[in-house]
C-alpha cells in the first residue's frame, strides 16, 4: 500500500494540476503549470501560470502564502525553473521563502532546466521529490514536451466525418457535417493551440477563416475571455499561392503563409499584414517536417491541423501526427463521397495501427480520439 | 414521486427481465419471457421460457411457487398468452393458481393475444396492471415485436471497418480486421439470431461458414451450451447460384439458399441437404423485402446480415435495416480500400440520418451501435 505521505502528495498534486489547467488557453509558448503550498495540513497558497512574461505558478502561490510559506511544502506540476527568463528563477524564490520541501510532478525537459531546478533546491537544504502524478502532468503540456524533447510541435489533426468515414460529398459539398456541440469542441481545440494550420483547398472551398469566436466556445464568460485573449497563429500552406489576399481567411487578421522557395511574393503579403515563410519543397510540396521544425523554433507547442483529406493525409503519411480527433456525425455520406485521408494502401500489412483512447458523445455527434500505436515489440 | 407500489413493481419486473434474458439464445421463434411470483414481500417463484414447446415463463414460476402462488402477485415481462399453442394458455394457469394480481411489462403484440390475456385475468377477478419497464421489456424481443407488428424480422447489419470507414483492401483482402473480443461479440450476435444471412461474394471470397462455434462465444460453459443448442438458420442469397455445393458454407450444415425464380435447381440443393427458396426479382436482384416477409412468415425474428458492401448497401438503401453494429478497428485502411456500404449519394441532403446509441470498447476494437433516425418532424 502507498504510504500516507504518498496519498497526501498525490492529493495536493491533483489540485496543482487542476490549477495548471486554467492556463490551457493562455500560457503559450510557456507550459501550463500549477502550484499548491501546504503547511500543517492546510493549503496556504495556490497559483497557476497565466501568461508569458507574468508570474510563474510558484511565484503566484508564494505571494498568496506570504510568511506561511516558511517551513511549508510546495507542490508544483513541473520542476521549478533555475534560469533567468523573462522572470527570475522560481527555484530561488522557493529557497528565499524558506520552503522545507518541494514536490514536483515531473522534471522540466527544457534543456535550460532539466534537473537543475531540483538540484538548486536540494543544494539549499530543501527536501525534493519528483514523479508524483507524472502522467497527468505530462498530459497538461503535450506540445511543450514534444517541442523540448524532439524539436517538433505536438500535431493534432481534427476531422469531421460521417459514420462511414467520409468527409464531404464528391462535389466538395461538406459544410456542417457535425452539429453545434462538436463545433464548440473544435473552437476550444483552436483556442488552446499555438497554431491552427490549414491548406489552400479548405480555405478556397469553404471560405474558412479558422478563427476563435468567443460566442461559439461554449465556455463561461471568464474562461471565454481567457480563451480569446491570445488567438492562435493561423497558418496557411499554399504552395502555389492560390488563395487571394481578399479571401475571408486573410480579412480575418494577420496570418502566416507557407510556400515553396522562390515565390518573390513576401513583400506583397507583408503589405497586407501577413508573413510569407518559404520552406524547402519535398517532392514538389512544402516539406512538412521542415515546416514543423521551423514552427517549433518559433515556440509553437500545439498545432491543430484542420485540412482536407489531401493535406491531412500528407501529415499522416509522413508520420507527423500525434493525435487524431475525429468528430463522427451519425449519418452515411455514401460510397462516392470523399475519404477521411487521401492515403492509398494496397495491402493490410501496410495499414497504420492506432490506439483509440476515447469515444464520447458530443451532442448528437461522437468524438473519437486516436493516437498512432506504439510500434509492436518484436 | 412514484408510489411505493410502483417502486416495488419496477424492482420485481427488473428481476423478471433479467430472467427473460437467459432465454436470449434459445426461445426462437417464441419471445424471451421471464416471470417472478411475489407473496408478502418474498419471491416464491421464478421462471423463464427456455425453448419452444416447453413451459412458458409463468408456468415454470408457478411450478416453483406451488401453493404459495395463491393470493400472490405475478410479474411477467409479456402479457400472458390466452390461446392454445403448443402449450395451454398461461392466463388460465394463473387463474387456476389463485393469483391475486398480475403485472405485465407490456401487452403481447401477437394478434392471437393482444390484450385478451389480461382481459381473461381481469374477468376472473385478478387485478391486472400493464406497462412496467415497458421499454426494457421491448428491448428483449426486438425481432418478435417487429414480426408481430410489421410482418418483418428485425434486421441487424454487422460490419467490421477501419477507423476510416473501410471494410477491405481494394484487392478484397479483409480477414481479421478486428480482434478476438470483437469476433466473440459477433459469435454471440449470431447465436441469438433466428437467421444469419450472407451473400455469395462473402462466401466465395472468405470461405465463410457463418456458424456458431462454442469455443469462440466467450461464454461460461452453461450459457455456451444454451447458445449452441439451436443454431441459427444460415441463409445465402445467391441470385446466380455461384457458390458451389462443396464450399465450406455448405459443408458446415444445412442451409437455405435464396435465388431468383426459374433456376430449376431445387432438387439438386435438396439432394445435398439444403433448401432452395425462389423469391421474385426486383431490378435483377432478389427482392429483399419479399425475402424478409417470407422469412418472417417462417418465424424468423432477428436476422443478422453479415455481408459485403454491396448486399449490406442494398439492405440499407431499401430501408430494411433496423440496427447497425459496426466493429471499428483502430487502424486506417486508406482511401483506395472498400467502402462500408456501396451506396453512392450525390448530395448531403440525401444522406441518411442515424442515431448512434452506443460506442463501447470491445478489446482493442470499438463497437458502434446505430439505428436509423426517426424521421424529423416537419
Amino acid at each position: 500500500m502507498a504510504s500516507e505521505q504518498a496519498v497526501l502528495d498525490a492529493h495536493y498534486m491533483a489540485r496543482a494540476i487542476e490549477l495548471a489547467r486554467r492556463g490551457q488557453y493562455t500560457t503559450h509558448p510557456n507550459p501550463r503549470v500549477g502550484c499548491v503550498i501546504v503547511r500543517d495540513g492546510q493549503v496556504v497558497g495556490e497559483g497557476w501560470h497565466v501568461r508569458a512574461g507574468e508570474g510563474h505558478a510558484e511565484v503566484n502561490a508564494l505571494r498568496q502564502a506570504g510568511e506561511l510559506a516558511r517551513g511549508a511544502t510546495a507542490y508544483v506540476t513541473l520542476e521549478p525553473c533555475s534560469h533567468h527568463g523573462r522572470t527570475p528563477p522560481c527555484a530561488d524564490a522557493l529557497v528565499n521563502a524558506g520552503l522545507a520541501r518541494v514536490v514536483a510532478a515531473m522534471q522540466d525537459p527544457n534543456p535550460q532546466v532539466a534537473g537543475r531546478g531540483l538540484r538548486r533546491l536540494n543544494d539549499a537544504g530543501i527536501a525534493v521529490h519528483s514523479g508524483v502524478l507524472e502522467g497527468e502532468a505530462r498530459a497538461l503540456n503535450p506540445g511543450f514536451l514534444k517541442r523540448m524533447e524532439h524539436g517538433l510541435p505536438f500535431v493534432r489533426v481534427k476531422q469531421a466525418m460521417s459514420l462511414d468515414g467520409r468527409t464531404a460529398m464528391a462535389s466538395g459539398e461538406s459544410q456542417w457535417i457535425t452539429g453545434p456541440a462538436a463545433r464548440s469542441a473544435v473552437q476550444r481545440l483552436r483556442a488552446r493551440s499555438s497554431i491552427v494550420l490549414t491548406g489552400a483547398d479548405s480555405v478556397l472551398a469553404d471560405g474558412a477563416r479558422m478563427t476563435v469566436r468567443a460566442s461559439e466556445l461554449g465556455l463561461d464568460p471568464e474562461t471565454a475571455a481567457l480563451a480569446t485573449e491570445r488567438p492562435p497563429l493561423r497558418v496557411l500552406i499554399d504552395g502555389r499561392l492560390r488563395v487571394p489576399l481578399d479571401a475571408p481567411f486573410f480579412q480575418a487578421g494577420p496570418a502566416l503563409v507557407v510556400t515553396c522557395p522562390g515565390s518573390g511574393a513576401a513583400t506583397r503579403y507583408q503589405q497586407h499584414g501577413h508573413e510569407l515563410l518559404e520552406i524547402p519543397a519535398h517532392e514538389g510540396h512544402v516539406d512538412l517536417r521542415a515546416l514543423l521544425e521551423s514552427l517549433a523554433a518559433r515556440g509553437a507547442s500545439e498545432v491543430l491541423v484542420e485540412a482536407g483529406p489531401t493535406l491531412a493525409g500528407a501529415f499522416a503519411q509522413a508520420g507527423l501526427v500525434d493525435e487524431y480527433q475525429i468528430f463522427v456525425a451519425a449519418k452515411f455520406l455514401g460510397s462516392s463521397a470523399r475519404p477521411l485521408l487521401d492515403w492509398p494502401l494496397a495491402r493490410m500489412s501496410e495499414a497504420p495501427h492506432l490506439e483509440i483512447i476515447e469515444m464520447r458523445a458530443v451532442g448528437p455527434d461522437w468524438r473519437v480520439i486516436a493516437v498512432p500505436a506504439k510500434a509492436a515489440s518484436v
